[in-house]
C-alpha cells in the first residue's frame, strides 16, 4: 500500500474531537491547549514489549495509546490528542489487522475525548508503535510531579495489582489457570492486553490534594523507588496491604511465585501510585472512582524503597520490577 | 546500560529552555504553549531513512530533529520542545556515539529555543528515532495549511534544490564528485546529513501573506502534488526556473541524470514550498531571510502537478519523488 493510501485509510477511521483544530493530513496537527500542556511519549516494540502471539491487533492499538494516557493520568492531566508513529515490517499485519489496530486506539481515544491527530507511517524491520499523547493540566490544579512526596505521606494505589503480570503468565502457560473461574482468568488476560488508564482517578487525586504521583508501568517496587528518589525520601511498602487482583494468588501459586511479590514486582498494571497526606486519604477514597488502597508510607531517610511482610520483616526488593536495559 | 542511567546521561547533556516548565525525568513534560499548539512526529528508521555508513551519530541526531522542525516551519510555527523516542538494537551505537547523537540534537535545539523535554528509550531490533516536535502558532497569524493555495498564486521555494539528493549520490559514489571544488562537494554532503529547517523563513512567509505551505521532504514533484491536491488546484512547475544548488548540475551529469529532474524529484531538501499571491512575492523575498524563488504557479484545473521545460513542453513527473511504500 502507498503511504498516502494508508494515511487516508487511517484518517477515514478516526474522528476529530474538541481541542483539535486540524488532524491527520497536513505537516502538523493544530491543537487548542489552554494552560499548561502535558506531553509524553512511549514506544511499544515487537519482541520487547509485546509478541503478536499474545496480543491481537485491536488490543495492541488500545495498549499503545493506553500506556501513554496512563502517563498523562499520572500528572493529573486531561488528554487532548495523540500522534501515532507506526513502523511496519515486511511481515506487517495485513490491512484488516491495521484497521483493527487503529480501531482499538480510536475506541479508547473516544472514551477519553482524544483525537488521533497525526503521526507517521514507515517501513521498517519490526513492528514499532511510537505514540505521543498530549494533554492539559486541569485549570487551577498543579500537575502532579513525582517529586512532591513528603515524610508521613501515605502511599496509595488505585485498583488492584498483579493482574497484568498474572495475565501474561496465563497467556504464556494457560495450564496455570486450571481451577480459575473463566471470568477471572479472562480478566487477568485482559489486564495484560487492555490496561485501562486511570485518567479520571488521576484527575481526582490531583484535585484532591495528592502530593506526588507516578503510574505503575514497571511495578510498585521499581516505580515506588522512583517516587522515593524523586522526593528525596524513603518508601516503606507493606506487602500484606497490597490489593491483589482476583486470581493473582492462584496463578502465583501455580507458577511457584510469591503472590505479594508478583503484585509488587509485576509490571504493566498501569495503576497509579500517589503520595497522599494522611488527612486527605478518606476524601480521596471517595473521589477516586476506583478503589484507593494505602500500601505503605514515605519516611525520612536515604532515598530507597523497602518492603516489609506481615510480621514486619524486611523483604528484599532488589531485582523486582521490570528494569529495562538498553 | 540501565534505562535509568541512560536517561540521566541524556538529561545531563540537555538544557531546559523557556516554554518548558518540566523536562526529562517525570511521567510527562510540562510546557507553556500560548495560543494554538502545533504538533508533528517523524520517524527515522535505520535501513529505510539512513545508513550508519553515510551519516555519523551527531548528524543523525541533528537530522532527526531537523526533519520535525521543518514540519513546524511549514506551518509557520515557533518550535518549543521535542520528545525523543529511541529504539536501540543489540549493535547499538556505543555511549560516545549516543552522546554525539544527543549533542547533535541539542545543538540544533539550542539554535531554535527548543527543549529536548522527554521521550522514551528502549531496546529493539533496529535503530529507530521517533521524534515529536511541539510548537506554537505565532500570535495573530493563522498557521499555514497545505490547502490554502488559489489559482494565480505563485509557487515559491526557499533556498536551493537538489543538494541533498546530489549529496547522497556523492556519499554513495564519491567518484561522481571528480572535478567539484571540495567546498561544493562538502556542502552537498552536508545538505543530506544536516538539513537546516527553515524556521525563520516559514515564520516570515506565514506573517507576510503566503496562503499555503509544505516542506520539501519528498521532492518538489511529489510535495507540489500534495499542495495542489490539498487546495483542489493544478500546479504548473517551470523546470528551468528551479534554483539548483551549486554542484547539482555536475553531479547529475556525472551520474547520467537530468539536473532539473534531480532538483524536482530528489527528496530531503527540507526547503519550503509556498503558494504566494503574486503581489506579495517581492515583499516576501525581502522578508524570508533566504532566497525565495518562484518556480511555477497554481492554476484552475484538476488537482495535479505538471512540469514544463524551457521550451514549454510538458515533462512527465510520474515516478519522481520519494513515494514511500509501507
Amino acid at each position: 500500500m502507498s503511504e498516502l493510501a494508508l494515511i487516508e485509510r487511517i484518517a477515514s477511521r478516526t474522528r476529530r474531537r474538541p481541542g483539535t483544530l486540524l488532524g491527520i493530513g497536513d505537516d502538523a496537527a493544530l491543537l487548542r491547549i489552554e494552560g499548561t500542556a502535558v506531553a509524553t511519549q512511549d514506544l511499544l516494540v515487537e519482541g520487547v514489549h509485546f509478541r503478536r502471539e499474545t496480543i491481537d491487533a485491536r488490543d495492541l492499538g488500545h495498549k499503545a495509546l493506553a500506556v501513554n494516557l496512563s502517563d498523562l493520568a499520572a500528572m493529573g492531566a486531561e488528554p487532548v490528542a495523540a500522534l501515532v508513529g507506526l513502523c511496519l515490517p515486511p511481515d506487517a499485519p495485513g490491512s484488516e489487522d491495521l484497521d483493527a489496530l487503529y480501531d482499538g486506539m480510536e475506541a479508547l481515544a473516544g472514551r477519553h475525548g482524544v483525537t488521533l491527530a497525526g503521526g507517521d507511517v514507515t517501513a521498517g524491520p519490526a513492528l514499532v508503535l511510537a505514540v505521543t499523547a498530549l494533554g492539559r493540566a486541569l485549570p487551577g490544579v498543579a500537575p502532579l510531579r513525582r517529586s512532591g512526596g513528603r515524610p508521613g505521606d501515605l502511599l496509595c494505589v488505585t485498583g488492584a495489582l498483579g493482574a497484568a503480570a498474572a495475565g501474561l503468565l496465563l497467556l504464556e502457560d494457560p495450564g496455570l489457570g486450571a481451577g480459575l473461574e473463566p471470568g477471572v482468568a479472562e480478566a487477568l488476560r485482559a489486564a495484560h492486553r487492555r490496561p485501562e488508564p486511570r485518567v479520571a482517578a488521576g484527575r481526582a487525586l490531583a484535585q484532591g490534594g495528592a502530593r506526588a504521583m507516578i503510574d505503575l508501568s514497571d511495578g510498585l517496587a521499581l516505580d515506588g523507588l522512583r517516587l522515593a528518589r524523586a522526593g528525596g525520601v524513603a518508601a516503606r511498602i507493606e506487602l500484606a496491604a497490597l490489593p491483589l487482583a482476583d486470581g493473582v494468588a492462584q496463578v502465583a501459586a501455580a507458577a511457584g511465585r510469591d503472590a505479594a511479590l508478583l503484585g509488587a514486582g509485576g509490571g504493566e498494571d498501569y495503576e497509579l501510585l500517589a503520595a497522599v497526606p494522611p488527612e486527605r486519604v478518606d476524601a480521596l477514597r471517595s473521589a477516586a472512582g476506583v478503589p484507593l488502597t494505602p500500601v505503605g508510607r514515605l519516611e525520612r531517610g536515604a532515598p530507597a524503597a523497602v518492603a516489609v511482610d506481615a510480621a514486619g520483616r524486611e523483604v528484599p526488593l532488589a531485582g523486582l520490577g521490570w528494569e529495562h536495559r538498553v
